[in-house]
């Protein structure tokens, strides 16, 4: 089959590759329809993230697909050969204790081989998803079905960044009249935004450095800061009569921003961290954070989780995650699609293949 | 001062009555500028609620009301005459073990008089808000400034209904994704109804019997079902992927819809009563409730804990409690108020009288 | 194989029945080593529940057994033949929304038969385990693994009702420094007592009838309050300064202790019920449980949530489950057993069965 | 009146100060019978917190006490002279946005001062409880009554460490089954464990250097881990089969501490720091947190909360905070007492002045 394949620091090729095969009893391999390029594919790209990553050269990259399924494992008891379905971006056996607790992406059996060895595309035990098919290990915990009324569009982000943002929202304990702060208007930061309000956020306000980025978030919303041109603080703080924000959370990736994220908080606020820091180490403002009784939160999106929260908001016309597509291009044009969303050329927002 | 003064069973007059005057340290004299007829006010024009009441003859009724202070006892620390204010319907001295976890409705000062002593217009301890001028105990923490930027009308219904709509949806657990049944489309069941919605809830599935109420609910973004010609339990079924509700509110009182209530939610749903039964006793579906794995919530509301998270939405223009308003009067026609509203004559949905 | 067989009202016996057989991928066989005896199998042997049974005559009853894998179909991931295992007494898919909420008891697989059909022993499609062995659906999901360093009587209880006493104080709320009041000191009720204990109350106040079961409970450490003789009310009131109990757990089934547990409850209380009310219907004392603002659950447990945490407790010498076994016979003398505990004979309080 | 008055880095006097007033008509004075030296008490006497510390030569120190009260302004509600109380050792008034949220320690009204101007013993504003006698402002909010039946001692460490350690056990979710390790063997380290196990852990493991204090933990239960001579990190291995402990407390106040507490904390577990570091800024292991999922939370203590829940423990008896005194010393002693507590001398653990 073909896929976008990994030969090492800024040089994916979109070429034939072997074809996924049933492995273990659970297993399914699904016929990719759509396919996407996430934010953390471009820390892949850039040749960061060190020891996380256990991919060698030839393997497929990718983590947010959505396809028909192909060929099921005997175990497999939920989904059959035609089933419409999208996967998890990180991969529980379902079982174990991390797993039950409903923390995936800490399986005991999928992480066996450390790092980020359970998520698609960031190891060689796991093919990615901007591929003609994958394997999909354990199934029945890591298959959802797409409803029919939905297009392959509007399901494709709950694979990792819609539970992503949405995650953000709810580590950052966001409730009913709350005044939030996110950092970031990527796709990431947008979804984050757009769940701050269906959590009933009073005012989110949004900070970027990209005018055009602020312009969409506005659109959806939010208040938005130009944080190059504008004194974040000072807005906090008079939005929230000199309280600061209820919440904040950051979307970008970078430990300066958590910082800002703690400065502009009040007394027993909440920051979520859902940026991917490349750094093993960061500097944290921490005579503040005790002073504030802040309480910070951080980690990977474990999808299973949200999933059923978010497919019905989206039936329902209350979410529409197509609004951050940018360009759609030919799986074949994966590499381009790289080149674009790394180097923030023609206003990319989100970048969709199609297999 | 003139107020609508109790006389007993659908004998309510505007007539003259003594001016209330500071009795403790901590009062307020408030001057009424907008009043409103409450659901539970109708329960004592229809002389019921037994010995919750202990209301005598003379005193002024209702307890939905924002003014200006006129007058503060030596103890008040954040209040001052001139400002602008509303005041919690259910009345806490703050500092009992119940007022510091947030039951002001139970607090241990004000309810020493039993039943609903510490609310106002049910007692003779605490005479009504539908008058020229309150008194207001314990005011640091019963009163609320109203922001400059808001009209009476949409700061009244913190008052009350509207952190008793929120609080049912609060009680029901609603959060996103969810399918929640109302059933009622009165006042508080519209506050419930758009709380869900602010809460996250997917799908809100209204239920009355009145067509013009439902056709209001449909307004604000609600499916609805006149229970009169549609079956309920079919259409939440159809809803759910055959599962039930997640969450239902109850905004009738009536101890049948409880059942009802029960009947159409799924494994592990929650169950808000926020409408008032006037029966002491009501007989409910345990064994289903037991199979089910239900629970079940029910109380007064305790505005206190819900207007700082309801204020900003309102100012933020999140939520618009105006558009219940269906009638508004001067005070001294407040008699035709509660005939108009206990009788609903000309689509009555909310009646607000102004001094 | 032989097995306690129902054959009617107050007729069970011990007798031949025909060995359990894989039917599912998923499926396990289980040796029993070590069953019990409950409080609901006498529901079943008094003819009662109604609806929610449908065991015909000749299937073996019984759900709260421990032994060791004999058998595992080819879908089995995590045990095989030789392990050491309890059993969940409420089997779920693993999959199901129901499940994956943790409601395994709602399971939309498993109860397709309607009623209790997916508790052993309650349903013809799957037969007890007071019996020499039993098939378990979906394995992964419902048998867990027995630490070797404890002992079968140990972990006996943690297939029902350790878990349920648990589910009690945990629908119950309890926390540190709470005084909670428990009906009831038979197996259920005195789990329930040790459970609240564990979540840090201050003070347990256990109710009765028996004074041989007040002392037990009392060694355990509560307080006890023998209702024949004792105003519980006042008891109650006097411990908590005049305020009430902070929670109160139902474990007997009685509707009218509901409402004594409503009348003891202090505002902002919260009751649970895991005592089994055999009537479909419960009259409760609404307008207090309003005017309180009660909280009420109830429910079948579901102890796939509650062993992981209770495991260690075991383990770690926290808790001694044993305490609660006053009879150890034979399986064949199972249906002497019975009579035993159903008509309170010789200071029974949980017979526990060896095959 | 005499006091321990601050005159510098290391130079704390017993000598006369000015006699307390009442300033304000919320305004308690209280006669101390009791007071204690707290490990930021140490801080204050090594020069550090920097900025946090707004007090100035002269002023009184100390913010744990005890005592009667002695005159009350006129609008104390619940106080009288002759009551026995003890203060918050963090003040609030009580009404502001941050108290109604339980956050006293960012009270809006408290903090104009900026630093830690509302506790106690660290700002000029707010003298401190090492002294005959002290000013307690807002005192509704503050006092707590302590029971007749407890002695002073008993009652003492309510005003600050007890709450402390408990605070730590609930920042860190500690709840039933729990493996909660926790770093710290001081006063504030003892009540975490004791806390930990009182939320229903099934293991605590206790870390220090310090022989004596390892030799303590183990008597009230806790596991220990001399971290000079043993693996901390094997040892959580082995007792949790490989996967991390659920909690891990810092009780000591040392960024290293926080990364340790980060890599044997288990994926989705959380980590709270109740140690107070003295630096400004905290470098921490981000990717790891990130890669486990982890919630980490800081902050001053609000024993306001948690006085409620406290109490009663101790008055039945559960909880015996005098455990962690070692010596008792009259006030006049106070400098000494300083002096021993600082340098680890004569096997000190607390230190109880007696005015």
């Amino acid at each position: 089959m073909n896929a976008i394949v990994y030969h090492g620091k800024e040089d994916f090729r979109f070429e034939r590759t072997a074809d996924p095969k049933l492995e273990g009893e659970c297993d399914a391999i699904v016929s990719v329809s759509r396919t996407a390029i996430c934010g953390s594919d471009l820390h892949l790209w850039h040749g960061g993230l060190g020891d996380a990553i256990a991919i060698s050269e030839g393997f497929a990259v990718g983590h947010e697909f959505l396809g028909v399924v192909q060929e099921t494992g005997r175990g497999v008891r939920g989904f059959k050969r035609g089933d419409r379905v999208l996967a998890s971006c990180t991969v529980g056996c379902g079982d174990c204790a991390s797993c039950r607790r409903g923390v995936y992406s800490g399986c005991v059996t999928m992480t066996k081989g450390g790092g980020a060895s359970n998520v698609f595309g960031f190891s060689t035990g796991l093919p990615g998803g901007q591929a003609e098919a994958v394997r999909v290990p354990f199934s029945d915990t890591n298959l959802f079905r797409v409803p029919e009324q939905l297009s392959d569009e509007q399901a494709l982000f709950l694979t990792d960044i819609l539970p992503t943002g949405y995650m953000g929202a709810e580590m950052a304990e966001v409730g009913p009249g709350d005044t939030v702060v996110v950092f970031g208007c990527g796709p990431v930061g947008m979804f984050a935004q757009m769940s701050a309000r269906l959590r009933g956020a009073a005012r989110v306000i949004a900070v970027d450095l990209d005018d055009e980025r602020l312009a969409r978030a506005r659109r959806l919303g939010s208040d938005t800061v130009n944080s190059a041109r504008e004194n974040l603080g000072e807005r906090v703080l008079e939005a929230t009569h000199g309280q600061g924000a209820d919440a904040a959370i950051e979307a970008v990736g970078r430990a300066d921003l958590i910082t800002q994220a703690a400065m502009i908080t009040r007394h027993g606020g909440r920051v979520a961290v859902i940026g991917v820091l490349t750094e093993p180490t960061a500097t944290l403002p921490w005579f503040l954070m005790f002073m504030k009784n802040l309480s910070l939160r951080t980690g990977l999106v474990n999808p299973q989780n949200h999933i059923p929260r978010l497919l019905p908001l989206i039936e329902q016309g209350r979410l529409d995650p197509t609004v951050i597509i940018s360009h759609r291009l030919p799986l074949s044009d994966g590499p381009r699609g790289y080149d674009v969303f790394a180097h923030h050329k023609e206003n990319v927002l989100k970048v969709v293949l199609q297999p």
